[in-house]
């Protein structure tokens, strides 16, 4: 029987759920796999705060470069960029595998890492970096390997996924929502990462390269957060038959792909749209798989532990084999791949106007002369909350579009936010069909 | 760059989605994993009958031994068992690596099979058996590794899946909905395997097998399928707040398993309630994980093709590494596991009864005296359909019970037949709840 040393750097939520892990399941994983997985060092800067599950003495350290030399596979659990690349890069240059769970890490150096890594032969697991406990990545790379992969569409984020749950389901306003979020633990004191969407926009832009087979650049993906929704578009889009989730899209066109992440309209009747509160889901959509969805808790100790723990079983299984080396290669794509900006979809346009006759036609010409057609309208007896324009009352006049490029919709908002009719800036939503 | 040499054995649906995958997807393959997935022969013994894709003329063989011969890994997509057993252990006896979407097979003869392979350090891949492209197999032995499985329910048919989809929301009966199912093409002309639920238990005890390390016989899973469901129990389910469906269900007690595929009433909330028509959806619950669901088309040609080349590449890999012999043995679990038939479970009974007065006593005296504990009573003022005693009209009386044992159910539903009161065959409908 083989035997595996592992040593986790950062004992947080996460580092405390993989120790709890390894220590009661290690029975278990040495009958699944016939490998004895022993962890031997954990480090971390205090050991005095309080934890859900106590760390054996024996194993504590506070010296990180000693959980380099004692292991064969170092989990990086730290989080950040600066330390845990340097953590990453030295545990590498040592020959020792790797697992982490650092997406904003490897959505902005992942090249230079998996670059190293293969160099010297050695892997690096990342399957805790996107969907907590869901095996999305190796869905991705080895179940549906033998797809083209055309979309993903993912609810990536917990924390925003539970605002816009409350907002959808209770009408809360989104302050409110955020607040019951904080109240509940799902959210962080500083939840700019969370509910600006950059979270989200460093795991799509990790299952992007996986997908597609390129690295991309983590500074053209498109992200919208959630901070500006207002409860009123979320109820307009319910009565539209709509649900408002925060997705993050990645697609796959002939030479070019989209990456992006904002706010979302989805049929109600979707699949994606009942993920409700902290739950995670991804559809993937392969060429002849068509779609699949994995769905999860997406964050937590004991979730991301499980996910950090199978890629190190992986790693374990590897070297019992002989090789350790990646499955393949993360740019495994040779031909040329960009990433479109100008990207095409249906869109949801909310107008304060007064209520007063040719407001409709005025607006609708701007959008004519940009090409963009109109799918259906809905004006509301209803008078905003916003200010009205001298003193007059406002209503919301909602248009959806058919499919039309971005650049034109953007084109065609300056435009009807300067007629004399239109009152503050409008609302922009997109929308996406599942299967177009 | 290694090769590998695919043979096919049957060229049915999905053997043509095979093929036309290999050929359509084989520059991809290569370059996601660095190895050239060849096909070198087919065999099917009529080429005259229309195939949605065109086999090349030069793959065409009659003869069965000569893809075993000139192959690295043969994929057996016969069908059915002797003929599909003799080519799977002929490949295995040769030195050949196998793959197969035979469910009836491995569910009944899988360990002389696995066995088989072991001894011969040799693969056989068997992820399009359950889920069709859903990578499930894949998520329970490698995604999930980390976690002692405690329960599965899985949506594993979609023939069933439509024909109940179709009853609860048309209030189809179930005669009407298999004649629809036909005509769509989602039921065989003899729909027996589908939907007496044979086809659900051979996928749970596959499952099963995987998720609790032991080959468990295939004659102590209790299989109950839904040709024999009234409508009237889908209706009055559903104003309870529950959805009808056809669960594969797989739990793990301390030495103990239940493997049961059954009509079942869900929460219509629950996620698994949501996935209707022809989907297959698989929820797993991990001790550290949490529940995990996995969704996609369960069937088809191409959904399938997908799951069997991931089982080649799969190979490919091990191959290319040095190492081509199982991940791990499937019966890991050392310690005595037997199968439970007398399970415990939240039940829906419904009595036909005259609308009389001490009839609902009369009943629940019974249930009391097995101990079983009444949860919830619905009496509906609706004459049923089914023929009254002394031609006195009959109402539908329904009690929810907590939970109970089977055996303990079946002996008070006896005596409850007995009385008097009760026209009929009681109706028992099993009830889960997602976390319990």
């Amino acid at each position: 029987m083989g035997s595996l040393r592992i040593g986790i750097v950062g004992c947080g939520v996460v580092g405390t759920g993989t120790v709890r892990l390894l220590i009661e399941n290690r029975e278990i994983l040495r009958k699944k796999t016939g490998i004895d997985f022993e962890l031997v060092k954990v480090a971390d800067l205090d050991w005095n705060r309080e934890r859900e599950f106590e760390v054996p003495k024996e194993l504590r350290t506070r010296n990180w470069e000693e959980v380099v030399d004692f292991s064969d596979v170092v989990v990086e659990l730290v989080g950040g960029r600066d330390f845990a690349k340097k953590l990453i890069m030295n545990s590498l240059e040592s020959g020792k595998h790797v697992v982490t769970a650092n997406k904003h890490l490897l959505a902005l150096e992942g090249e230079e890492i998996f670059l190293k890594a293969q160099e010297k032969g050695l892997r690096v697991g990342f399957e805790a970096s996107v969907g907590g406990g869901i095996p999305v990545i190796k869905a991705l790379r080895e179940g549906l390997v033998s797809n083209r992969i055309r979309t993903i569409y993912g609810i990536l984020n917990g924390t925003t996924n539970y605002i816009l749950t409350r907002m959808f389901e209770e009408n809360l306003s989104f302050d409110r929502a955020l607040a019951e979020a904080k109240e509940k633990g799902y959210a962080e004191a500083d939840p700019t990462l969370d509910i600006d969407g950059w979270d989200a926009a460093h795991k799509i832009n990790i299952l992007a390269s996986l997908a597609f087979g390129k690295y991309f650049p983590f500074e053209k993906v498109k992200v919208e957060g959630i901070r500006d929704l207002d409860r009123l578009d979320v109820e307009l889009g319910k009565e539209l038959g709509y649900t408002l989730k925060l997705l993050a899209i990645a697609k796959r066109f002939d030479g070019e792909v989209e990456i992006r992440v904002h706010p979302t309209f989805i049929h109600s009747e979707e699949a994606l749209a009942k993920v409700s509160g902290v739950y995670n889901a991804v559809m993937i959509e392969g060429d002849f798989v068509g779609n699949t969805m994995y769905y999860g808790k997406g964050a937590g100790s004991l979730p991301t532990a499980s996910a950090v723990v199978s890629d190190i079983v992986d790693i374990g299984r590897a070297v019992a084999s002989g090789n350790g080396g990646e499955i393949t290669p993360i740019d495994w794509e040779s031909e040329p791949v960009t990433v479109r900006e100008n990207f095409y979809s249906r869109y949801y346009l909310r107008f304060s106007v007064p209520d007063r006759p040719g407001v409709l036609a005025s607006i609708s010409r701007v959008l004519a002369d940009f090409n963009i057609s109109i799918a259906a309208v809905l004006q509301k007896e209803m008078v905003c909350e916003i200010a009205g324009v001298k003193n007059e009352p406002v209503v919301p006049l909602v248009i959806l579009t058919h499919k039309a490029y971005e650049r034109d919709i953007q084109k065609a908002l300056s435009r009807i936010e300067d007629l004399p009719v239109v009152a503050g800036k409008p609302v922009v939503i997109r929308v996406e069909e599942e299967a177009e």
